[in-house]
């Protein structure tokens, strides 16, 4: 393998020539043999560091500290960054530094290199753009890394979480709006209840999933605050009044996302409880999942042998032998995404209490759950809209069968033969096995025409009208 | 012991005669022997059905249907139990039905008894105020104990759980004001690092607090929303049009709160993301609440071999014979708070995550550990801000002489002699163990005078004045 | 009210007259108003610091530390601590110092003042039974809340967990043997799939409480353990050597378990990791019995809509006017225990790993939690059993009826059939809603004799037999 | 992209040409797109799917199920596997059906590829070794997922989490040796406290981690135990009586450890509480690693400002211009780690939880959650005591100065002076802040030469000797 020799202040190290980064890249490299591919920095955080940097090489060329010919080739790397072409260039795993620092740098080395390359200039050499002096001018990692944090992770809202909330939203109100005359049986305790439309227990769903899309953009406010011009403490120390301002405002134009500067830079950098909020959010949301995606499974087990009254969509070979056998795959990996947020939220958690003085040091592990748990979130729920809810048809034969057995429906003869009768109606059938009106013909309380002039499901499920 | 005879659907059953209670309460204490009085409901889920039932009273007195005179004892019954004249009535555990059906019943027994015996009936002869006809007249547990649940948050959040926040968020704020010019060192990684003031750092902490309160007034709106109305399985059989809008106005009326009716009621039934919501902020709040108190106590620690940097109260007793050692209690108490709170966030979302169809059989073990989330961060808050932080006292000679032996102080040179004649200064006082004065003057690049008209740790603490 | 005085090193406190209680309670009380009733410290810790007291005494006896006199009051007093004659003495909550002094304070006042009482002195004279240096001697709180937890967390798995799991799992295996011969549809992804015996379902259940009943015990080793004789920080400076060896042995005498002396103190003070192990077996339980109660819940879901394989006893009124609707309420019971056990689980496991130094002041809220798991596991699984597994009967002729209904029966025609027509006659009944009989006897393939003769279920429940 | 045509009973499909695997991985690759390559289903379980399949041909072959050239041919195919010749062949994530049927299909599929190329076959034919008919043969998703999860989590166990964890023990225990003699200041609550010594510290860490490696030890028998042989639903339907056995004991041949059959396979299937049992031996162990670091970062704090006592290894660049500032960021990555092994178990126990009648479909989820656990702590742990532990000096000048100032060896004074002259030593030191020495003799109550003679921390460390 070919190498050149990179140094840092530790002196001279080999990196393999192919690569871009740096000594202090590859220290980490060496130092932190954790976790394996499943642990690397999420490359969201490396992209969030490109546009940290591409904004900071724009301010510090303002201000006159950056030359423009430096200052062009760094947001010319960051930008080729951006684009992805640097993806394997940034090996280093979440257990790494808990500031951050590394991946920091790796960013730093990787620009600085790419950037001295464009100019000309040797990889390795620092020269003409330095990985400290030019790409982190004005940083520390402890506000920059947070920085990248909250770039990343409103990016990832506003790109998957959100639209996959919305993709999912409208697969559910568009069912509840296609099953709003279906009738069936509602189920409390898992027992059989009185009647309902099946579009209003799909509005149900879209309810907690309209609500899961406010929870998501509520969380956002407290994410768009930029750490960055606390350096290395929060004072701001080396920095120039109005940086803050103005770089946040810089970040905000490139994204198109409204970033402001946090108003109190010690608490930006000793606490990420806005990270464990939003991380919240997505728990909540877990919830929600877990539960429309167990009803889905429930109401469409069978074919024979469980409630059947949905139809799931079938998406692969389930058994060979039995047809109708469609296993509810997508709400397997639904709730199995339900679970993983839950704990990455834990995770999370009890990161996000363990700051110490001004500097949490639990950084690359907090966002780099959040980044999956708001992947997973967005990804599943469109991926469930798409190849479960779309597809979802009602057994409505069956649906209807099951819901004329039930015994509840007897609550419709309370007004016509009164209470005590309906009663005797109720026992009799279900000690019988027949139905209501069998068994009500039988006691001779009314006819057949009566049982089904007075039992109209249709008529059970709403309020009654106020009167005039 | 003496006792009396209740019935229900399922027959005969004695009570015992002090108790007002009747047989469904009395079956439920004998079928469910689970956890004892550490699982008791909580006492505020009694007292907003209190809310509900006088509520639900006036609402069918306006509406004729129940009579004033019944009505009326009916809701002095209410205001009873509000005033917790009936506390020791209420002996039911969580661990019951999941949807606290025996709690709504508990109520119904207890209220009917005692209105019974305001209009001289005899108790357990539901005559003439009958549990079910008369005190649950329009509802079922399935809307009412949920209703029920929100009333009960909402009074906890504004009455225990924000006063609390920010009456420590004063004290917190008053410290970061006294504070505002004590310089000290800066601990990143824990480590030495640049210097800021005190205030600064106490700042940081109060800005979390403040969030803080932000969070829990954000989890609000969809406390104040409720499910009563929705009947069994949310479709609202057998009220009337209108009845739910009406019954919430009455319920804010009576609490003082601005409570509405959910726009969705089978997902008022069948989820509580909401409440999942609200302990996720509970959950945000117990990481800053861990942070600041370790923070706190570790600045605290010592009397000698410590940092010293803060002296905290001593409420108690700590070591008879050493003086000066201050336990740091307080600080302990409320780390331990953060700690129930994030365990009893993922017992709410659990079971946040497994309602099936129409009703979640969580309800108790949700409400019940919200209602104890909300009330420790409440009183823990104000209990740290009256018995710890108000009397925190700065040792301020210590936190001088400390921050003065810092080698960071160094960067503060870099203007005047270069970076690397200061970088020369602090090595060799870190070699040598001396001050960085005596190394840069044993260097010969400055005298003691500019040593210290250049190294001024208080030009330190903020970002340089912009430039007129 | 009336009051006394008592004194500690911080000066005199009044306390009421009623109450045995010495000033470090009272101070204790005042000083942490967090939690109410629901937090108090429970009385486990309680009598198992009786039981500590005891020993102790008897061991200063012994050496002739503590006279026989004083000696045999302070004993008298444990004795009637662990009878509970004093358990409304014990007012403090968990959320106290960490180390639980104020609890070891507690009982160390009440001990002596009632033995001063027997002796006929003043209460809160200290004279003759003095609570630090007779009743606390040889203790430091830092060895002995410790060791109050384990006596504690041993006595609760021995007296409360082990007999409920035991008491489950007979309940479940005696139905594993009462349902051997009932076959019915197996499922998997809740979708039909091949039979299998009633019996059999349940003896997974048996199997999984029987796998906790063994994951209990294999905890107990480490909890019998005992950190007394490591004094403030482990060293066990002030105490003679053998003296940590000779108290243990004094413990397990008097309790009858064997507990021994922890090997390395400084663990045993600085870490509770035992304590989290402890829990994680209860939590490992809380996944069994979700399991367990979701299934029969599901499995008894009806009356009419569900899958009504299984009747559940009926303990308390359901529905009035629905004959049959019987909310599984042990089963939502038991599952709320499951959630708060696992939510308990992460407050221990959060608060065992924030130990700093020599002791870890997460004590009281650890064992706290531990114990109520422990008892909502036990009293849960005795409820279980008694109120719901026992009495649950197999309906069989729906079983049946379900079971002959599935199109995975057709997988017994393929030895005689083939594979192809098999599918054939599969696809043909599920499109047209028939049985595989009629589906097979239609096309041709077999005769209704020979369907009967091939498609035997029993047949299915097992491997082949090994040939001879 | 060139591709080739696969198929399945859905139809055919078109994969890349340079693929090995099938129609079904295709399928799910398209229908899963959820979570990209974090996601992905560890390669752990690939392997162990490898150790199975290889082992069922044995099996088959042996049985004459099987003709030996296929069987030759399949085994070869499993041993590239093994060897990680086709690890990007396994392109899968872990959101996907719950059985993991669709990886248990993507290594059927490979191997049935990788055999037809070795037998001159053409990829897709499935001829002449099919995936399912072949490498399927005698196993169901069912029992070969959970198979492949027990042989993927011991073997884990065996190769990395207990080395690692063994690794990190001898390092801890070679500091506690190294550092017996050196006399320290304890700390209770962070406060000063009795002295011990540094080795008596670092054995309690030692000690911890022994524990932790028993807690991995015992987990393991529950995790040898197979469900292969439970096919479908847990009866073993279409094996032969036997088989399960011989199974299990050819997989204890082929890797080396004592696999054995499940006792009861409807467990095996329906439940995975062994998974959640070992993640909570994790759990436990990642609250021991949490302790320790934080331990050893507050010890090494400084290098001026902290406590100091410790000196750690520096593997990176630090601060440039602050000499000794080294960061500690072994204890960050490990705590990191911790912190993530936590949120794994709420994964995995809310995963364990869920499974419903005779198939737990969580099991992706679970398993790819505990390998990550448990790499995540051999790794840590291996590099923790690499790149910290070992290199972990003690700076002991400072150690014994802190020790020496601390107000606690008064109590080396109390058998000499008295209690009472003592504690006013004590006050006087406290309240000048002078020595204890220089307090005692400025009292009068001793000479220089007593107090150095009286006040000897080294006979504080330990019990009195037993007289003789």
């Amino acid at each position: 393998m070919a190498t050149r020799t990179e140094s840092d202040a530790f002196g001279p190290i080999e990196v393999e020539s192919s690569r871009y980064w740096g000594a202090q890249t590859q220290r980490s490299l060496q130092n932190f043999p954790i976790g394996g591919p499943e642990s690397k920095m999420p490359l969201e955080i490396v992209k969030a560091f490109g546009v940290l940097k591409k904004c900071a090489a724009q301010y510090n060329m303002q201000q006159g500290k950056l030359d423009a010919k430096l200052g062009g080739a760094l947001t010319a790397a960051c930008d080729e960054i951006l684009a992805g072409k640097f993806d394997d260039h940034f090996p280093l795993v979440i257990f790494q530094t808990g500031s951050g620092t590394q991946t920091n740098m790796n960013v730093n080395e990787v620009i600085s290199n790419r950037a001295i390359e464009m100019l000309g200039g040797a990889l390795g050499s620092k020269t003409p753009v330095h990985p400290n002096d030019h790409v982190n001018m004005g940083q520390s990692s402890n506000d920059s890394f947070p920085t990248a944090m909250h770039i990343a992770a409103v990016t990832q809202a506003m790109t998957v979480t959100l639209p996959g909330l919305k993709h999912l939203h409208a697969a559910l109100a568009a069912k509840a709006e296609a099953f709003k005359n279906i009738i069936k049986i509602g189920r409390t305790h898992t027992q059989d209840a009185t009647p309902m439309t099946l579009g209003q227990e799909f509005s149900g769903y879209a309810q907690q999933v309209a609500y899961g899309i406010a929870r998501v953009e509520a969380c956002l406010p407290a994410l768009l605050r930029l750490a960055l011009g606390g350096t290395a403490v929060g004072t701001g120390l080396s920095t120039t009044e109005g940086y803050d301002v103005e770089i946040a405002a810089l970040i905000a134009k490139e994204t198109g996302y409204p970033f402001v500067t946090a108003p109190n830079k010690f608490e930006a950098l000793a606490a990420h409880d806005s990270v464990v909020e939003a991380s919240g959010a997505m728990n909540t949301i877990a919830c929600s999942l877990m539960k429309i995606a167990n009803d889905i499974r429930f109401l469409g087990s069978g074919p024979r042998c469980g409630l059947g009254e949905l139809s799931l969509p079938e998406n692969e070979p389930g058994s060979s032998i039995m047809p109708g056998k469609v296993n509810p795959t997508q709400c397997e990996a639904i709730t199995m995404v339900a679970a993983q947020v839950m704990g990455n939220h834990v995770a999370i958690t009890v990161s996000g209490s363990q700051g110490h003085f001004e500097l949490n040091v639990f950084k690359p592990v907090m966002i780099a759950n959040l980044l999956v748990s708001m992947r997973l979130v967005g990804d599943s729920a469109r991926c469930f809209a798409d190849n479960c809810v779309a597809g979802i048809a009602a057994n409505e034969a069956r649906i209807t069968a099951i819901m004329q057995t039930s015994l509840m429906l007897v609550t419709a003869l309370n007004p016509h033969i009164g209470y005590d009768k309906a009663s005797k109606v109720a026992k009799k059938a279900h000690k019988e096995g027949t139905t209501l009106k069998e068994a009500a013909v039988a006691l001779g309380f009314l006819t057949p025409e009566q049982f089904d002039a007075w039992v109209r499901p249709e008529s059970m499920v709403a309020p009654a009208p106020r009167k005039a």
